[in-house]
């Protein structure tokens, strides 16, 4: 089994290095706070001092950080990954960033002799604990078919969707495709509520047809109950958007339900609500309406 | 087994028919057309001259019709349903109108002692064909359990959400949260064609998570295939939009994105293709982005 | 000098009408509740008992009520104008409705010999009463000029616009640039309030180039004041931007910023404001953005 | 007279720089390419090697140049201007570029005791030529009064605005306010265009009233002339759309029009036009019609 470096311990990347580990991988791991590399030393991890550390000591390097710039400071800064990298090393970057980001940071690794893989992905902190991911890679096909076997233990849906870069890209998609639909269901649940209907048969009728997602099935209910504890923190979503709305405008492309769901999110934001659920992206339509979703209000009444 | 009348043999209406008569129904039916009425009544239905002459001989009423004018008239005019309805008989409208008319129509009908029910359908002619409509009914709880047998020879999801007109209601709900669903889809497949991303896989990667949907998986596939071949026509949406909008508009409700939407869906209309399935939606993306989504054109190159 | 009727003495018809009489004009009034009646007849009206009684004791006919359905009873009604009307009669529609009805209204008039105009006209009660209006002139061009003394009492700028319909359908079109101007102004304020901006300057500033519009300059300083009296009701715009969309709708026009601005206007009238002026759309942006304009706020900090 | 420096020859800082010339001032001026730098020579003014040599010859330098980083080169950057000013110097930035890269470049420059202006301008190259552009300043009063003569020769408005930065967030609301209300004209126009209006009077009548603008009256006729060429170009705005809805962002502040204004563009640029004058932004919205507005197409049909 091959050594697995792992970088970022957060809220995703603790569950996942615990999967890692859990499933026999020997695990060199660092994070920038202590805490979280304690408890993973605890489990059999072996700590470490710094990113050129944690790859001078394994054959492939995981990073799960938040942003493009800390994937850059990660692998490409001082004591970064690539300065600790041998010839042949594999880099799987697992964050949500930047396609053009990612395809810098392949080039660098290239001219190291890194091989280096974009693999984001999707399913909130439930998918990284429950080792149920959807994993999006981008990359060399040889070196996808030789890390499969790590995809697998984090996630159960595992797709190879092109060269560098491509991982991020179709990430990108998704976080858009996820929130519109979300918004879709914000709107039509407001709707029915304005106009007094059982909010749950509603729910349960409308899942029957062309209508049904994810997103209505699982968090139509947490919006009945008002509960909008993070699956998936709006500020990240935000971040996602922002990565999403600025590929666009490179290409030129306009997506002017994607910009209007931003602005809606925004309005959650004003209202110190950036981090809560992605959920509360009804309290944003409910501003705007002076009105607000709850379950079984006036629900057999007329408008 | 009830003596059942059916007015409407359209595309929806004829095979909802025929599952009656199948399921071994007595049934009267009236068409505007002749050839329709034809049809089943080669297949062992009786013919009829008018609504009212429906009414009078049978003691359940289904009218599939376009739109709120038409039930008004086939139900409340001349020589109309409630004409020749005896008290006890029962009115189910499975058309898709205007909450406020379905409770109109529902307040005649009980000055007359008929007993109403509103029960719009999702599912398209597929769903109409194989029996498998999801349906939303809104009236009595008596009345909806004592016409459960027929609802579910026509749907495999039949849920009784409200009063008068709440089944319309959550239909136009239903109209809401669907086609948004794919304004979802078409702006995430429109950014990853734009970013050259191969759009099979980023639907089978996409599918496995939060972002997953009945559309993305059904809709998705037909729009890489540019088969525009209508399941639901455009039109027909729009008609339905018209009624979500004009309903959010009475409840002083702002529905953003579904505006939007309304607007999206008119730019097809204004390309001609206002007879094109709801898919085509993505035309007015294109429209305005100059660029068409295309199945793995440019699958491997960068932005 | 000719006999003028007068049909509908509201806020804007009452000093339409003392303008005329001021100028000399013989004037028949009439008005469904009594007093703005008594009003003009002190001031030297006659009074009158239907509008086919106006139009039995006059040659031109001025109409102007609130929407469509009042122009086609006083006009096409029992007892409507056309019932008293003569060949030769003149009818002045100077409401704002539809453009179709308004070109029904002309044909049924011309079966009676009666020459029609819509006139509808811009520039609020203050308007009225200093007969600085702004007329578009529908009809045949002699008649236009017929009448061009009667349009110069009321108003500063007479346009013969087309035939009969297209004054409906100009105002239509100033119904959709004005308040966007204002949704231009409220977003640029908001902009500049939430930055820290000193507002009465940057209207100063923003007044002396290409985004200076007679909205910035006159309504700008009334929202800083936070003073929300109506010039023109939110309601009452609603009603003409319905009439707008109605008419895109119908020409199959994609009108994206306008349906915004629908939806802005009745996230106001949601708060309970529709009976504001129309300044007040900038409470739904400042819903949404959970923040409030105020003159001189934080004008010196930085954000 | 105060020696001025000028550096950047572009379509505004060219005409911007001979007005000065004209005034009586002596000028030393740069460019990054010589032929502009050449034609004021040759007109007067003074070369130069660098930012730093024009700052250690002149006690005002202005910088007129396309974007946040070109300033903070030419001001910050070696050779820059910082490393040539002596205390006391007065620096004038006239870009229009993000507000707190203005705030940065005002606190680095008060460290070598260099006072600094945010100054930009609106108006075009027609205000720069003819020495009428509206004049938006940011930064301590006593240098903004000491500056005054200066500015009064390039601009006929000139506005203090507020501390260091205002300028740029004044000037990033004027563009937002300016390109809003030429949508507001574009959608109005569409919709007299498609109904059938005889435009050149639309615009007369509707300049008359409360929707009258700048963007009205003197852009509206050339869309009604097909005539594109920039005064301002869209690839320009666009750039200074994303300052505006970058600082929204910052502030958490919701811009729904202006967001989709922002994609309107982009949809013109996606049809190759970003080179053109904003009044392209019509065609944005004349894609998703599929109708083109021509002055006079079918001025005297009816819909």
């Amino acid at each position: 089994m091959k050594q697995i470096g792992f970088i970022g311990l957060g809220i995703m990347g603790r569950p996942m290095a615990k999967n890692l580990l859990k499933a026999g991988y020997p695990l060199v791991v660092y994070n920038r706070s202590r805490p979280p590399m304690e408890e993973l030393i605890g489990l059999g991890a072996s700590g470490s001092t710094s990113p050129k550390d944690v790859a001078a000591r394994t054959e492939v390097v995981i990073t799960m950080v938040p942003d493009s710039p800390d994937v850059e400071a990660v692998v490409l800064g001082p004591n970064g990954v690539l300065e600790g990298a041998r010839s042949g090393m594999i880099l799987i970057d697992m964050s949500t960033i930047s396609p053009q980001v990612s395809r810098r940071i392949a080039k660098a690794a290239a001219e190291k002799g890194v091989k280096a893989l974009d693999a984001p992905v999707s399913g909130g902190d439930k998918g990284a604990i429950e080792g149920t991911l959807s994993i999006m890679v981008g990359g060399e096909p040889e070196v996808f078919e030789e890390c499969l076997p790590i995809f697998q233990v984090l996630g159960t849906k595992v797709v190879h969707v092109g060269g560098h870069g491509m991982g991020q890209t179709v990430k990108l998609c998704n976080q858009v495709i996820g929130p519109l639909t979300l918004l879709a269901v914000c709107e039509g649940l407001l709707l029915g509520a304005r106009a007094g209907a059982d909010l749950d048969r509603l729910i349960e009728a409308v899942s029957g047809g062309a209508a049904r997602s994810w997103m209505l099935e699982n968090i139509g209910p947490k919006i009945l109950d008002r509960d909008f504890q993070p699956g998936f923190m709006i500020k990240l979503m935000q971040k996602d958007l922002r990565l999403a709305l600025g590929l666009a405008d490179e290409l030129k492309l306009p997506l002017p339900a994607t910009s209007l769901l931003h602005e809606l999110f925004r309005s959650v934001e004003a209202g110190g609500e950036g981090e809560s659920g992605i959920q509360a992206l009804v309290k944003g339509l409910e501003r705007l309406a002076n009105f607000e979703v709850r379950r079984g209000v006036g629900s057999n009444s007329s408008p």
